[in-house]
Order: C-alpha cells, then sequence, then structure tokens
C-alpha cells in the first residue's frame, strides 16, 4: 500500500479496493501514514466521496481499529439511538430510561458537546458524580444490570476513528458525509447494540442545512448498518429552532426530568415518545407503533420512566437526590430577563445563533480543551408562533456575570425575529429512512 | 489568521485575501501552521485553484520566505531559463553557455531530478568537481564575473516554496497549475533575473499532458511575472518521444558538448538556438530573432559557446578536461545493443517509460534520499520516423550491471512501436505566449 498512490487516485475520482483502505486506515492509526496525508485523503473524499463498497471498508476498517463489543451473552435486542445533534437536543437523557422501563436494553457511547451544540455526557455530568469513564467490563455489567450503560468514547473503541476525527477538525473537513456517515457508524458499530435508531437533524441549527444532504446521510448510514448487519432506522427532524425550552447543560437535566414526569415540552416530548417507538418496535418489545407509544406514555404515567433515570444515574455514579430535587442541580448566581425588543408573533429563532450565544456564555465549548460551566444557559419563554408583547421576557438567561454576558445575551436576542403574523407552522418530522 | 477558516472557506470555492495568503504561508514556513493543515489547503487549491490575485499574494509570500537577490549592481538585464521538465531535456547546458558567449548573464537555480525526468544539477554533476553548493556572495562573484552562476535550491531562498514541495510531493498535490505556477516562479524571482524563458513541455513525456493544460500554466507564469515586473516569455514545445539521442546524466553532458561543437542531435540544437534567441532578444544584446539566431550560431561555429562552458565548468570547480575529452566522464562498464523486434519505421517512443527505464537503470531517482548512478543511460540510434530493420538496434544501453538491466531493457523496448510508414511529423515548436 502505497499511501501516495491511493490518495492520487481517490483525487482523480477513482476507487479504492476494500483492501487498500483496509491498509490506509492500519497504517493511519500506527501512525506509518502520517497527519498530513491522512489530511489531503480526506479532503479528496470532501471532493470525490466513497462508493458504498468503499464506504463499507471505510466504516470496517475503523471498527477494526479497535474493540468490538460482543452483547451477545446479554438476553434481549440491544438497541441504541444516535442524533446528529441540534440546539437544546436533550432527547437522549429523558428517552433512555424511558425505553429501558419498558424493557429494551440500551448501550450507549455518547459524545462531548463541541461547536454550537451540546454533548449528552457534558448535560449529564451537570449530575454530582456521574461519570461515563467506565471500563469495558463495568459498562456491559450496567447494560446487563441496570438496563443502560453510558460509556464515553474510549482510546479502545474505534480508536481510528478518534484520531481522524480530530484531524479533520483541524482541516476542514468535516462535512464530508461519507466521512460524517462512517466516523458514527464506527463507533456505534463497536459498543455492541444489535440496532440502532438516527435522528438526523435538518435545518440551520443542524450539521446539515437541508433535507437533502440529510436524506444522503441518513441513507448512507442506514446502508452501512445493512452491510454490516444490523438494522437502522433513521427519522429526518426540524431542527430550525431549539429544541424545547432549554439550552444549557444542568438547565436541560431539569427539562428532561419535566418531559420524564409527564410536563415537558410540546416538542421535545413528542421527539421522545416517537425516537422511543422505534427503539421498542427494533426491540421487539412492542407490537406495533401504537402500542409502543401506549406502553412509552404509561411508563410516564406510572414515573417507572423516572425511577429508571435514577437507577441508571446512581449506577454511574450520580447524585440521585438531585433527580428527586432538581433545585439542587447546579445553578448560576443570576437570573436576567431578556425582553422583546417588538410586539408580535416570533417569526424566526436561528437555533445556530442560540447555540454560539449559549457557547459564549460557557455553557459550551469553542475549541476541546475548554472547561464548561455546567449551570449556566437559557430558558426560553417564547418559541416560534408564540404572541409576545413590547418588553415580556422572551427567555430568562442564567448567568455567571450580567456584564460579562452582555455580549451572549444580544447574540441570542438578535437570533429572533418578530412579524405581525404567526408564521407556518413546520413540522417536528420529516422522514423516515429504513 | 485562523488557518481552519481559510481552509474551509478555499473548499468551498471562496476567495483568500493577499494579507490572508501573506499570514497563511508566513505561519506554515515557522511552523505554526502544521503540516496537515497546509496538506488539506493544497488539496482545496487542487480542486477550486487560486484566482489572479491570490495566485500574485502565493507567489509573492513564498518569494518573501527567504532572501530575494538583488543583482542591479550587475550592469545588463540577467535572463534566466527554466524547463517544466522532460525526458533527456538537457537544453539548458548547451544553451546557457552559448548564450553567455553572446553577452548575456544569467543567474540559475537549477534543480535535481525526480521521477522519470532528470535534473540539471545531477547532469552537470558528471563532471568531477563541479558543485553547485555555491553561496550567495559566491553566486553573485559568477554571475558578474563569468557571466553565469549556477545554485542549488538553498534553504535561504524561497524556503516556504522547498516546505511545501516537499509536502504536495507526499500529498498527491503536485499536478495543480497554481501550485506548480507559484513555486517554479517564486524560486526563479528570487533568484534576482530579470526576465525569463519559460520552455513549458507538452505531452505524455512533460507533466503537463495536453496543449491546454501547458497553455493555462504558461499564461499563469506570464501572468505572475508581469505581477512581479518582470518580463517572462513562454515557449510551448513538444515533449512525445525523449529530447536529442541520449538520457543520462553523463551521455547528456556528452551530446551537450556535441550541440556546443555544431554536431549535436537536429531537435536539441534546434531548441538551444531558439530559446537562446528567446533569451539575447529580453537581454537586449540582440536586435531582433534573426540577428539572435545568427549571433548563437557564430558563437557555436567560432568555439565562444564551447569555451564559455569550460570557463562556467571550471568556475563552479568541475574538471575542465572533461570537456576538452568527453571519454573521461563517468562511463558505465557496459554497453548493451537493443534490438528492434520488427522491421519498418518508428511510429512512436514513450518518452515517460524511456525515463522510467532510466530510473530503473540507476540513472535517476524514485525517492528523494536515492543515489544515483551518473554513467548508465541510454544512447538512442532510432527516433520516430527512422526505418530499421529487425535486429538493428534502436539503442545502446550504458549499464552497471547487464544481467540486473534487463528489466530496464524490456521497458526501454516495450516504449517502441513500430508501422509500415512513418508517423505524421510533430512539431516541436507549438506556441509562444508572452
Amino acid at each position: 500500500m502505497r499511501a501516495y498512490e491511493l490518495i492520487k487516485r481517490k483525487r482523480d475520482g477513482g476507487r479504492l479496493e476494500p483492501a487498500e483502505i483496509a491498509s490506509f486506515i492500519a497504517a493511519y492509526t500506527s501512525g506509518e501514514v502520517p497527519d498530513y496525508q491522512a489530511a489531503a485523503m480526506a479532503m479528496a473524499i470532501f471532493f470525490r466521496g466513497l462508493d458504498e463498497a468503499e464506504l463499507g471498508a471505510w466504516t470496517r476498517a475503523m471498527l477494526e481499529s479497535g474493540d468490538v463489543l460482543d452483547l451477545s451473552d446479554i438476553p434481549g435486542v440491544k438497541v441504541d439511538k444516535h442524533s446528529t445533534g441540534g440546539v437544546g437536543d436533550k432527547i437522549s437523557i429523558p428517552l433512555v430510561p424511558l425505553v429501558v422501563a419498558c424493557g429494551v436494553k440500551v448501550p450507549m457511547m455518547a459524545g462531548r458537546g463541541l461547536g454550537h451544540t451540546g454533548g449528552t455526557i457534558d448535560k449529564l455530568e451537570s449530575i454530582s458524580g456521574f461519570r461515563v469513564d467506565v471500563g469495558v467490563e463495568e459498562f456491559r455489567r450496567l447494560v446487563r444490570e441496570i438496563g443502560v450503560g453510558l460509556i464515553g468514547q474510549t482510546e479502545r473503541l474505534a480508536p481510528a476513528d478518534r484520531k481522524l476525527y480530530a484531524l479533520r477538525d483541524a482541516t476542514a473537513t468535516v462535512e464530508s458525509i461519507p466521512l460524517i456517515a462512517s466516523s458514527i457508524m464506527s463507533k456505534k458499530l463497536a459498543e455492541g447494540a444489535d440496532a440502532l435508531v438516527l435522528d438526523v437533524k435538518v435545518g440551520q441549527g443542524a450539521f446539515m442545512k437541508t433535507q437533502d444532504q440529510a436524506r444522503l446521510l441518513a441513507q448512507t448510514m442506514v446502508g452501512i448498518g445493512k452491510e454490516m448487519g444490523r438494522q437502522v432506522v433513521a427519522r429526518l427532524t426540524d431542527m430550525h429552532e431549539p429544541l424545547g425550552t432549554t439550552v444549557g447543560n444542568a438547565l436541560e437535566i431539569m427539562e428532561s426530568i419535566e418531559i420524564l414526569r409527564g410536563s415537558g415540552p410540546k416538542d421535545t416530548t413528542a421527539l421522545t415518545l416517537e425516537l422511543g417507538a422505534e427503539m421498542l418496535v427494533l426491540a421487539g418489545v412492542a407490537e406495533d407503533f401504537d402500542d409502543a407509544r401506549e406502553r412509552l406514555r404509561a411508563a410516564v404515567a406510572d414515573g417507572s420512566g423516572l425511577a429508571a433515570f435514577r437507577r441508571m444515574v446512581e449506577a454511574q455514579g450520580g447524585d440521585p437526590g438531585q433527580i428527586d430535587d432538581p433545585t439542587r442541580l447546579p445553578r448560576a448566581p443570576h437570573v436576567v430577563e431578556i425582553p422583546s425588543p417588538h410586539a408580535g408573533f416570533v417569526s424566526d429563532i436561528r437555533a445556530e445563533e442560540i447555540g454560539h450565544a449559549a457557547v459564549m456564555l460557557g455553557a459550551g465549548r469553542a475549541r476541546k480543551e475548554d472547561a464548561i460551566d455546567l449551570a449556566v444557559g437559557f430558558v426560553l419563554r417564547k418559541k416560534m408562533g408564540d404572541r409576545v408583547e413590547r418588553g415580556e421576557a422572551i427567555a430568562l438567561a442564567h448567568v455567571r456575570d450580567p456584564e460579562k454576558a452582555k455580549p451572549a445575551l444580544s447574540r441570542f436576542a438578535a437570533a429572533y425575529d418578530f412579524a405581525g403574523e404567526p408564521p407556518a407552522p413546520r413540522p417536528l418530522f420529516l422522514e423516515r429512512i429504513a
């Protein structure tokens, strides 16, 4: 394998053989192929793409660069869920305990936030003591005994992807559908799930700005799943305005608890139930979607979903008392109202700008090495279509320092538009690809 | 300057500002921008190109990454010549002394061979003692006193280009017209010449396979020259079969001496005179092309060109006795005939294959760190259009070990095609761009 020849062939639109891809990824993981050759290859793939066979080989090579968990000794169909990321997207947090309460087993490798989107691990770490640096054996025990294990991306699972992702992040080669798809799928396939529900976000607050791009990504990931013998279902869902009413780590845990208590916002509740239904059907614990939705609603109503969350938190070292009393979660010292500059209807909320405003407050990371402030963030009082008076609060900002927070608050306010008429309603659920 | 943003903008087809390009190149030269980001940028430029303003800024930034020689205290118009490289292209070696004999001053930074094309420095090092590792002060003295100085690419002239070229060579980003043009021009502008004649090779033995590509490269380089206030003339010339009758370092010195003696092959002699005429006119030492050709022919006839070569060799530490008696140049221990497998006319000779066969003999480098054998190579007895009998020698191979040389000889022979009719003659001179 000469890395140079493979880069050149891909650059010129040629095909790479599966064995060539396997050698390239193995040599990159071992350091034999240097970063600069992998960067050139990633940029060539950005322009030329990967066909189905190349994509399968690329994903398999990244998967096989590390350990692949075998959870087959744990009874039942293990199902995981992955979201491509959005602003206010805390769905995994209420979703997982809810499906666990219905009898699904969930092995989940979760990520941290970067850029304008948050990460599930960061959010859960708002709970004192919660940790995801569990070893593989503890992860396996958690899935078996609690029904759910959460693990951060480790050195041992898909190390090629870790290395390549960091490189892509520095070389403007993140936004490539085959590279995104193979990155997600190599991690998800490594964690030992039999089936996977993908929430592919579409819109200006998502990585995929158009439905066409999102559909292509979803089809690509579903195709990789089939090639690897796993059941994969993808839902395309709207990511235009922020999801739910909270953006910020501890604030999103509070909203998650509200969803589990049955008093959550309409959109995040609907998304939780819909993705949950997909998981129940894939796991074979529900007969059909109607049955699945019924079971999930029951798990909210009888408190078994919340109880599963409490067990999951405790099993991962977290303080379950904070679930019982969410006011004990980290709280920012100041809560500042953001007033509406106009009277009328909220006609637009640009989620990406809201995400950047949250990063400016300290809720997220501009760079990987940045520390985050778990307490800060926004609570949205008004969402698209809501009527608002001039001077009425569109949101509450939970801030560390009101003076320093001003630019973030301005950015937040500038993400809102107002009009004399309510905007056309946006459907949340766009497409289903299986 | 954030390298990431610049890579992303170029990737998406946007424009980089001159100041951004200057910062990027400076940061890459200093090591602040790592190789992997420069590799991604080079691949993005491969796909997206550079517009005229970007190209000027890119070239200027590479030029200004090191010393820029000022030869303005040396009287007269200093003219250099550059070839984009071909097989058997030894033209600089007879050309430079010939124009020096006519009164032109030539400051020349020359290169080594890589891949299927040879390098002027390697060829001249066939002469015992010849060295191009002269300092800038000695280079200046040589131009002033001898009329010509040869210098290898140093750490001090265009270091950004050295670094970037090595990276491009490892990342399949060599074949980009803006990157080729800026690389050539940054080096040529650094060496202090006022004017430049470019021999842009076209055809299967050249880097530019089509006349359209070659024209674009020529126009790009002429445009950079204008932008920088230098006179640049480009000639597009055919590089289909090898130039002249020799391929190999010492063998090409012998052919160069034949050209200076007036007994060289037709094609290399014609090319020497034509490019020489361009140089004389640019330097203002000839009134017009007819006058220039006349002066060059006179410098062959009266031996003043050969005498200038002798002086140049001596001034650079070489043994002038080898110019007087070329049989004292390095000679391979074995000379093997390569017989024609057919009777008829030579209908094709694929120069690139001949170049690779010469590399296999040891005459060139497959990798930068390879040592080369100065003595070995090929003497072509038959060129395109020549009549040949079956079993008659099409060439003589000068080899170190006849047994080990067999694969190279087979490759050489396979580069020839034969037919019952002579092929249509190919014009050597294709276009002139100024």
